[in-house]
């Protein structure tokens, strides 16, 4: 990314949990700097999702090669009272300089597959915990929720329209590089246009309208001013009026050279209105004049509207995409899965994790489809495309980035390649098996946990 | 704020939707810079609240005190093939001249009721839209669901463990700000804590302890590390086999001048383990030790917990606080309801809105609880204190803000000001009146668009 592109600041070292800064304290204290594997994966997947579709891995690089603490961030942790002097000038040399293996911004996943490998010193793989998670979690959280609605609206243009309630700035901006990604046709924030090079699109607010002397008045002072891309919002008064006044418009704007693009429906029975719009349009000879819904729309009321033959070629989306409003979580995690060349496993009621270095090995059938996964540890070699690959080594990206249209061509392959199960509303499970040779090596690491708590540890 | 805190970067104007940008130049195209009057304000509540509790003033000022267009911006606009040269050097000048007048952080309000007020010329009054939505309707909803967890929890150690799930990092660092301001105790994002001097907490995570031969040796290494602040996690493998070694630890590390400060449980029934855990260090005399639960906590939980008996001190509230789980966005809006002197209001079916410039008054019974609200016209004189207030003029602040702790010693007389039914988890009601005054208003406004769809307007 060039400097002379407006961008949102990156949020710094801070951005993280307390008790990573007092367990480095610890590690550093007792020199525990050996070798530490962690990995990030979901649980469960939510009821109202098929899959996980993998996204946030360039904002989760950059942040690993960015990472490094200012002297602003030193003097304040020093004037904490809990760190040492020792520790505040380990700190002040600290970068990473770890090993990432990841699944590419894209791919479908399924719960206890890992999507981010680090290998790294513990100290630098425990630092970057909390900002990873937050990283991975928000964009694939996005992206999976994204990937319903473009699944549901084959040929139709999608805008996110959700910076609004998205939940602050970098929410904003990244909804938007997320959905598009995934199919999304452009987004109405301006600054992930700036910032990620996004196709940007919008119409006009109600206030636009309601600030002018009247609808008619509104709609022909907007074509003059935007000429190359005129859509009016036509439900401020009444909807239908509205499009009459529409139909009224358009001979004195062509007259100018001017072409009305599309009509805007924001309320009401989106499909009930699209009908009527619709029709008022054509019998006007407005034939060409498209029709873009927003307001409350989500994959459902998509699928819903498109099965009735609503005649609509476009939708905003805002709230629903940007907060993933019906599971605005993933139970998601960033666990050690190795340490010193012995394998980890957390136990806890609920929560017990797989140890090792994974790899998820993915199979297709004779359609090309995807048709099971396993999960197994790295380098037991299995039937199947390696989904898991290195991305970053001691530090520093292996190779630059694929382009966020690489990207977007990369994940409407992988969707593509779904089970057509997958790619409705109705629940659906995915065959994911774990190997023998991984549930061996976990029951290894309980053999060693057991060792300590009584017996002396193994180590 | 000094500029020797570490902060979180302003997020700049472009952060904002596309529309902003082109309905401006239209409006300075016709040279529309008459004052217009723009009103934040929440619809209908979601079923799970009771009130809305209104945050988020501080930044929504700095943002409009801020607002200015770099050279960056402008030449990145200026490319962008849809705005013309007059109109970019007019951005160039352009800062907010506006008054604001608003409800202090941590009022209770329903539905209807503005929370702020931009009076500026229209185009400056446009612009700050999507941005000032993102940032009161964030710190709002996180603000309403932390006073619900807050009301449950009286005299509880409270603790924001959101960030990794939170949507970015500025959600992460807003949400330890408004829930703080609610009465939560502390954050675990060390960002808020140095941004805004909110108390910092924290304990350990599982990997500290996975990354130590066996727990006890974990546990021991910790306490010496960070002597002043005990607090050890016993649930990695069996919590309360964790406790018993608590116990047993407890004498060796007294020795050495270091008192265990409490436990932390992360997983099972919260509920049965305390109980189980509680007796265990009694019985091992550790009495002082406090228990601490984290994992999936919110409101619900802990009413049901602390309903049961639990002997809980105090909860970590992570995902489900800072995503607002139940309820993840507000319907809310930032609407014209002036422009020219004249009012306007948006008549789109189910979501008309009430023009003009309003104020909201609370009244109060003879036990100082709140009795019932009238929306009405501002200088309509009515019964009750008025909330709204003028804090911003010409682009400046009246006063410097409130400092945080003042704002959350507000919040907490606000919080017990409430009829005891809303506190409470079950749905109540509020009642808010709508003046006449108000009623008549809207009628004209009516009456206005009526002129606007046929006959020549009024003004």
């Amino acid at each position: 990314m060039t400097q002379k592109r407006p961008h949102l600041a990156d949020a710094g070292v801070l951005l993280t949990d307390l008790y990573q800064l007092t367990m480095l304290q610890g590690y550093f204290e007792r020199d525990m700097f050996d070798t530490a594997v962690f990995e990030f994966f979901a649980r469960k997947l939510p009821g109202c999702r098929n899959f996980y579709l993998a996204a946030g891995l360039e904002q989760a690089l950059d942040y690993l090669e960015q990472l490094r603490f200012s002297d602003i961030e030193l003097e304040w942790l020093a004037t904490q009272r809990m760190f040492r002097p020792a520790f505040i000038d380990y700190l002040a040399g600290l970068r990473f300089t770890g090993d990432v293996h990841a699944m590419p911004e894209g791919t479908p996943f399924f719960p206890d597959e890992p999507i981010l490998r680090v290998t790294a010193p513990l100290p630098e793989a425990q630092l970057v915990e909390s900002r990873l998670i937050n990283l991975l979690h928000f964009q694939t959280l996005i992206a999976s929720k994204a990937a319903r609605v473009v699944l549901q609206a084959p040929g139709k243009r999608l805008v996110d329209f959700g910076l609004r309630r998205a939940h602050g700035a970098e929410a904003g901006v990244l909804a938007a590089r997320a959905s598009y990604l995934v199919g999304f046709s452009a987004t109405a924030t301006v600054l992930a246009g700036a910032q990620f090079g996004i196709p940007l699109a919008g119409t006009m607010a109600h206030s636009f309208i309601q600030a002018h002397a009247n609808e008619a008045e509104a709609f022909e002072h907007f074509a003059h001013s935007l000429p190359a891309s005129v859509v009016l919002l036509i439900d401020t008064y009444d909807t239908e009026a509205g499009a009459a006044k529409v139909v009224g418009l358009a001979p004195r704007l062509a007259s100018a050279g001017i072409a009305v693009q599309g009509v805007r429906l924001d309320s009401g029975d989106l499909g009930e209105h699209a009908r009527k719009v619709r029709a008022i349009l054509d019998e006007g000879g407005l034939d060409k004049v498209t029709v873009f819904a927003s307001g409350s729309v989500d994959e459902y009321l998509i699928g819903d509207l498109l099965a009735q033959g609503a005649p609509i070629d476009g939708f905003g989306i805002g709230t629903r995409l940007d907060t993933s409003s019906d599971a605005p979580a993933l139970d998601c995690a960033y666990k050690l899965q190795e340490y010193a060349g012995l394998p980890r496993r957390k136990r806890s009621e609920g929560k017990a994790t797989w140890p090792g270095r994974k790899q998820v090995y993915r199979r297709y059938d004779s359609a090309g489809l995807c048709s099971g996964d396993t999960l197994t540890l790295e380098g037991d070699a299995t039937r199947g495309a390696a989904l898991i690959q290195p991305v970053m080594r001691q530090g520093r990206r292996l190779r630059p980035s694929p382009s966020l249209e690489e990207v977007r061509r990369y994940t409407q392959r992988q969707l593509a390649s779904l089970p057509m199960a997958l790619r409705g509303l109705e629940p659906a499970v995915y065959p994911v098996h774990v190997s023998d040779t991984l549930r061996a090596l976990a029951a290894e690491a309980d053999r060693l946990i057991t060792g300590g708590r009584g017996a002396a540890p193994p180590s």
